[in-house]
């Protein structure tokens, strides 16, 4: 009998990622994630959906996010510990899995620490690019952490910021943040607080870590016409928004199931009114109707996201030839006999033992 | 700033796992991973357990199986696809990681394949201790795919098995088993069906993979004092039991709510009466009460199994040596300073051509 068919998994480690966002270019790959999210949510039927499963301890959760269409299923691994920075180690760590959903096998297990940065980046500028006023060019980001440049750098790019607001609990983040933007083509106003980042935005992003139930953002701090987009607020116990911000806007979120239990409207009832933000950009719902009017993204994180995100991955490191191989599962010669790669590769060894 | 601490991921791959079975023996890994069930089983109230995220197609399912107690969270992907056989693939194909709560890093991935053939076995095994009569030394084994013999292993050692009675509905299956078995202290009949096998057998266990509400075992077929091993009916639509024969035994399951979804059981109304197996495991429930009882484990595998197996492969590939590293997390100076990882590198290759 012919040896099976072992299914050979790509493997794209940091480092592998690192290279290929640098070949690639940041604003290139955030562009191509972007477009991805705009293709695949209008696909949102297609996707077998769920939220996530996420297991919680006191200073942080795990989750693991699952998704599929008929033919990938992709899943993400990501803990959130605000903490781990005083310890030397990120809050956010990631790495995900595609998988044929025809036979099972994996096929790409890849980082997502430095992608979801970048899809997470990608799916609010697609978000404040139906739902904001189309003349904005300030944005307040509070939050100066390890988020906040691909913010800013998506924002620029894709929905024509050229100046920040920014401000954090801790300076030394905010000092981090002007030195990464420089020369970047964005004026950078450091602010005392999140109220003196908020005047005058057109956009509010918040990017906070904190597990708690922050309210960063509070009904006086927004104007008439602006765009939130409330990135950190994504677990149960782990808000940005006071409720009066969420009443006087109108609420935009990914997977309302999700976002009900983890977003900023896990502070609402059950019938607080929210849009799904693929129905926006399918034109199956109206976004934003005035110019007045206060648009809310309750961002959470969506597995659709991370499916965008490790496609473009896939694709983009299979053209320009990055990556390793991971030998996840044994090669047999027959796959019904498992049982033999024990003796299989002991008859190896005592070969190779012969040889020496 | 002094760089952070990238957390370590050990990757033992097949090849390592493969290795480390051979070098402690296959009978030593079931019993490892048996004691190591004993003893977690009993600590049931202290896990965070959900029912696993199942993702259904045609043709089979992928699904993600998460669990943690306060050190160390665990999950396993595995699929389940019957025909993957016809084209040189394994029907089930599996890894899992090991995390730590505390922060969240990643700290082992691990190939699940080979060791899910082991975990199950030591499951059956285990259980069948607590609800087999002590006399038992006759086994009927329907279903000779790729656990078959793991299971077969796992009786001898655990169980005191000494005779087999063996079926497949693929003959080449059945001879691959009795070549793997030559010489292992078992006593192999080959049977021509389901029925034959079962008679005179103490125990039965069913490992088929058909995706089918198959009745492979039928009231007829079962005498007084039997165990049934349930393994292969594992997902809605894919049962082994006929009605009959959970009605006439007492039903001993691992996760309930995970177990009604997928196990014989699902054939059953919510009502029908079973025991979760950790409760006889702890003295906290009566297993098999009478000799004459049929007792039934309808197994379908569950995340502390696979928490015990990734624990005992943690353990002991770092007392053996074995395995290597995937760079899964980027390493940041600052783990605020996600941002410049793109910067870092860059510079690292502009310095490297400076040198060339």
């Amino acid at each position: 009998m012919s040896a099976s068919k072992v299914p050979t998994t790509v493997c794209l480690s940091a480092a592998d990622v690192v290279r290929l966002v640098q070949r690639v270019g940041l604003s290139e790959c955030i562009a191509g994630v972007a477009a991805r999210i705009e293709r695949d949510f209008l696909r949102w039927q297609e996707f077998d959906k769920s939220a996530r499963v996420a297991c919680h301890s006191d200073v942080g959760v795990i989750e693991l996010m699952p998704i599929a269409d008929a033919r990938d299923f992709a899943f993400k691994y990501v803990n959130g510990h605000p903490k781990n920075t005083q310890n030397g180690l990120p809050t956010v760590m990631a790495f995900g899995v595609l998988a044929d959903v025809d036979t099972g096998a994996p096929r790409l297990l890849s980082e997502l620490t430095l992608t979801t940065a970048i899809r997470t980046a990608a799916m609010s500028a697609v978000a404040a690019r139906a739902l904001a006023r189309p003349d904005c060019c300030t944005m307040a980001l509070i939050g100066n952490g390890a988020q906040s440049e691909f913010q800013a750098i998506a924002f620029r790019d894709l929905v024509g910021i050229r100046t920040l607001r920014v401000y954090d609990v801790d300076p030394a983040a905010t000092r981090k943040l002007v030195r990464n933007l420089a020369n970047k083509g964005l004026k950078i106003i450091v602010c005392e607080s999140a109220t003196e980042a908020a005047r005058g935005a057109d956009i509010i992003t918040t990017v906070t870590a904190d597990k708690t139930n922050a309210t960063i953002v509070l009904a006086d701090m927004i104007e008439p016409g602006m765009h939130i987009n409330a990135v950190g607020g994504d677990c149960p116990g782990k808000t940005e928004l006071h409720a009066d911000v969420l009443n006087a806007g109108k609420v935009f979120v990914e997977y309302e199931p999700q976002t009900r239990i983890e977003g900023d409207i896990q502070q609402m009832g059950a019938e607080f009114f929210v849009t799904e933000i693929w129905k926006v950009l399918a034109g199956q719902a109206p976004g934003r109707t005035a110019a007045t009017q206060i648009t809310v993204f309750d961002s959470v994180g969506f597995a659709l996201e991370d499916y965008c995100a490790l496609t473009f991955l896939r694709d983009t490191a299979a053209e320009l030839g990055i990556g390793g191989v991971v030998e996840l599962i044994p090669a047999t010669e027959n796959p019904k006999n498992l049982f033999g790669v024990l003796q299989l590769e002991k008859d190896n060894t005592r070969h190779e033992a012969a040889l020496v």
